[in-house]
């Protein structure tokens, strides 16, 4: 069975992280994606370290599989292809800043007056509307403005990061989401759809349990260190030979968890619901880890495993790697180079679809302009 | 003009976070979205803090809009309905671990082929594949085993979680990308197809930067801290009353940072470009610092937002729910009780679509069973 996406082209004007990151999925998906590169520089994530071979391994990592061609967008002769590509495309992606496609002639209102089918999905640091809209972000601005790193980090310490780039990431995933509705969309009504996705938006729409906690009390959660402020046990313990997980997330895990640890307060007032869990978190930490310090961390893995209870190890990079479980399940793929040899590896796609071959290779990260002739020569129609 | 998915039915039977996360995106796209919930107690986060009037917020913030049936799907009775249920949905979401609801005989291959163009999206901790695909899991579970943790935090502290419930919430939206392309799919080939999302997966699909230095180098990355590990100036910096973030992405900005610094090391070939910038990152933070902390946060955000720097305040939950770019996009949003009056409130939809209204409020988060009534009234044709 073809992929869901398979005959559907992207026009891909997007750079960084944000855009490529919702080109990245729609290609997994089966989209044909043409990148269009500033020429001379290309996408700024080019020059992104870790390199090897010359080439970044970030840029490879997201941009697997798509075609490049560099454009200059004021230029008569590269605007009349651009053109071309836009007459041939399904979507067009761009992560300017609101204002500037219209200066090129190319904004939503022209475009979709010539080309009423297109679905046009921009993301920007703040929307294309309100006070802010001009205003330039990458994920660092939005993870401090839009309120994560406030809740990430220890209690009494500095805020710190989120380790993943999710300013950027989860922008994109909603843009991806904008997109396959505007697809969806098409089928019925035949027209495009304009999708306009903010960063800014995107953390606060994932901050969940912080925005009940703060319209409730009024006062906004701080830092919570390794626990989760609203479940109870639900945090990193200290076993004999360091940390682990354990997630006790509703009354039944908890007794199972009592049981395993031999621990008699299933029934106790101060532990019997979770909303007194939380309430007693930091004496339920005390007790929990009384005993968990007596045995190593392998040991309390395997014992409540095998009891049914939610629990982990934390891995570093290279663990999550190889575990049998990611491997089991194709979530790390090749990137091949242009002679099919392995240059790179990247994460899988996470979607997984009865029917659809979940490939364990991707195609090349293009060079800059790499694939002009081919492009302009399925423009004539070869 | 109609939300895309509007007439769509989606028959919902998870709960916590995962998958109610994604049918809520579907809700909030157009789709009627009915949760089946466990007789007598049904949504975990039901009991999840903090609670008005005696309603759990958390729950009200991830179910607004739906309507809820409490079925039993091993009474007789109850699966009668849940068949009448399945027969008129669009979509069928569950969260159980694999194999239950085959166990119940319900699994995609019953359902499938007595109901050809349903689509069935399961979110689980590990995916229906491979060797712990019947281990439970919750959040903290898959940010520890996935990585993330080991991201986050300051170096040579113990890890944090991510403060929002990203083990969650980025699978859920997997999810729902999924269901988007399934939904585009099936209007062009009449069949639905099964969706099957590990948490686990999720997590290492987001890692990007992190995955490329652990491939190339052979070193996974730890944490470090605020600051960006492949990117530079990206991180927090002090002013004279506390920190601030500036995220200067690539050499036109830092060439304008060092300019609105008046700190003559543009050319300075330890700064010339981004990788020289991150080998030299903590010579970097200091010199920038020495300048930032003779002034307040105030003055450096309203200088280099001028310059066209993309910068930011760290803001807590409180002041992201009233920053005003947040307000103008309609990025909190009123959630109503059955009498129409405000009860509490949730994050807006971050998918703005034009021609689409963009709703200010959203319908009660339902009573358990609360709807029964009218579900089976629609079920009987009225």
């Amino acid at each position: 069975m073809p992929q869901p996406l398979a005959g559907l082209v992207v026009l891909d004007l997007t750079h960084v992280l944000a855009g490529p990151f919702a080109s990245m999925t729609l290609a997994d998906l089966g989209a044909r994606v043409i990148k269009v590169e500033r020429p001379g520089t290309g996408d700024d994530t080019r020059t992104f370290p870790p390199f090897k071979s010359g080439k970044s391994a970030y840029f490879a990592a997201i941009n697997h599989g798509k075609a490049s061609i560099a454009l200059d967008l004021k230029a008569e002769d590269d605007r009349a292809t651009f053109e071309r590509l836009v007459a041939r495309a399904d979507i067009i992606l761009e992560n300017y800043r609101p204002g500037v496609m219209e200066k090129l002639g190319y904004g939503w209102d022209d475009l979709s007056s010539r080309f009423p089918r297109l679905i046009y999905g921009a993301v920007s640091g703040f929307g294309h509307t309100g006070p802010d809209a001009k205003r330039p972000a990458y994920d660092m601005v939005v993870q401090a403005r839009g309120g994560v790193m406030s809740i990430t980090g220890e209690a009494g310490r500095e805020p710190v990061r989120v380790g993943a780039s999710i300013g950027d990431i989860v922008a994109g995933m909603y843009l991806a989401q904008g997109v396959l509705a505007a697809l969806y969309d098409r089928e019925r009504t035949g027209r495009g759809r304009k999708i306009d996705i903010s960063m800014l938006d995107s953390q606060l729409a994932i901050l969940e349990h912080a925005v009940a906690i703060t319209s409730v009390t009024g006062k906004p959660p701080g830092p919570t260190g390794a626990r989760h402020p609203s479940i109870a046990p639900f945090e990193t313990f200290h076993a004999s030979d360091g940390l682990f997980v354990i997630a006790a997330g509703n009354d039944k895990l908890f007794e199972k968890l009592c049981l395993a640890l031999m621990l008699p307060i299933a029934d106790d007032p101060r532990f019997a619901t979770n909303a007194a869990r939380c309430e007693n978190a930091r004496l339920l930490k005390r007790l929990i880890e009384a005993v968990t310090l007596e045995n190593t961390r392998s040991y309390w893995i395997q014992k409540l495993t095998a009891a049914g209870i939610p629990n982990a190890p934390i891995q570093n990079i290279d663990q999550v790697m190889h575990d049998p479980q990611i491997l089991a399940r194709n979530m790390v793929v090749d990137v091949l180079d242009r002679n099919g040899r392995k240059a790179f590896v990247a994460a899988g796609n996470p979607i997984k679809i009865s029917g659809v071959e979940d490939r364990s290779s991707r195609g090349p990260a293009p060079d800059l302009d790499g694939n002009r002739g081919e492009i302009l020569r399925w423009l004539d129609g070869e």
